[in-house]
């Protein structure tokens, strides 16, 4: 078709959804890549600087804070984590899809630094669903579980600034969709194109 | 999924592209369904009102232009062609897809009467191509040809006007493509819900 740069995508789900099962699957797509995002934690047993993570010291964090070098970053548990802007950049420009697998408040960050990214919402079925997918995970105690739900909640309030929403009641079918998402936005008339026709039509 | 209405789509191409075959094909889906044209041409041999055409006279089809009855509406060899707008609003509301098969001056009638509709151009995969399947038909002059391939052009130039474009070089991708349009399209954050959280916004 008519080749131009990729996407920028956004997946952000209340935890418990699914959200790394559907990630992988679509990354098993050739045209679909991700970010390796920068953190201040230390490495893990196995991980690998530039593979896993970007490690970097608190310091160094800041500086690329204060030079605008992240489409987002937020702090967890005293660790700073964020997500390099040129690389994506790169990917795109070389025609790979790029998805960011990162919460609501990060994904809003992206939208601000970049409007044309694509924001999808994965829902849970339910939230009685999701309590007992978080249960079942038996490695969270029952108030641990209550605060997840709580922050589910928050989260879905905020679906109003996502592009896309669809629930995981089946991953294949979520996987599907997503896909489609994907297929249409390669579809669009891109924005550039209306932006040189609109520039002319002013002057008529 | 979430339900709630379908949407509208217009489908425009060239003569010759191949547009009333994907639109056959999508038509088997029973979530797509098309609308009925009010004509004042004649019916001919087997045409029956309100299932092919509702067939009116002159007087009745311009009080309905008057009346602002319709979504498009164009003038073809002596007689009025329209797209009766309430019989659209009607299927939508039945959760249907509608599926338009109009040109592009039709598409812009549409999208100009109804933003939300959703506007679907295909391109032939070359206009050499699209000569070779004119000229294939056989029942067309080589001066008609060459008129159609003017056509063609000046439509192709109106596609900043389009949501999504694509190049139906093969029958079932073609086809594939609009339907992933038509899932990515049912999965968006309506925009009546942007609305209402924009209306609070406004208030902070």
């Amino acid at each position: 078709m008519i080749r131009r740069k990729g996407n920028l995508y956004v997946i952000s789900a209340p935890s418990g959804t699914g959200k790394g099962t559907i990630c992988a699957e679509l990354l098993k797509d050739p045209v679909n890549d991700f970010s390796v995002s920068m953190t201040t934690r230390e490495p893990r047993e196995g991980e690998v600087h530039g593979r896993d993570y970007f490690f970097v010291t608190r310091e160094e964090f800041i500086s690329n804070i204060e030079a605008g070098n992240f489409l987002e970053h937020a702090e967890n548990f005293d660790n700073l984590y964020g997500t390099p802007k040129e690389m994506v950049l790169k990917k795109l420009e070389r025609r790979h899809n790029v998805i960011l697998d990162i919460d609501v408040k990060g994904g809003l960050q992206v939208k601000k630094a970049m409007p044309e990214a694509i924001l999808i919402f994965i829902l849970p079925p339910s939230l009685t669903e999701l309590r007992s997918r978080l249960e079942g995970r038996g490695t969270e105690s029952a108030e641990k579980v209550e605060k997840r739900l709580g922050e589910a909640l928050n989260e879905i309030r905020l679906i109003g600034e996502y592009d896309y929403c669809l629930i995981n009641d089946d991953l294949d079918s979520a996987v599907e969709n997503i896909r489609s998402i994907m297929t249409a936005e390669s579809l669009r008339v891109p924005e550039s194109v209306r932006q040189i026709i609109r520039k002319y039509e002013q002057e008529v």
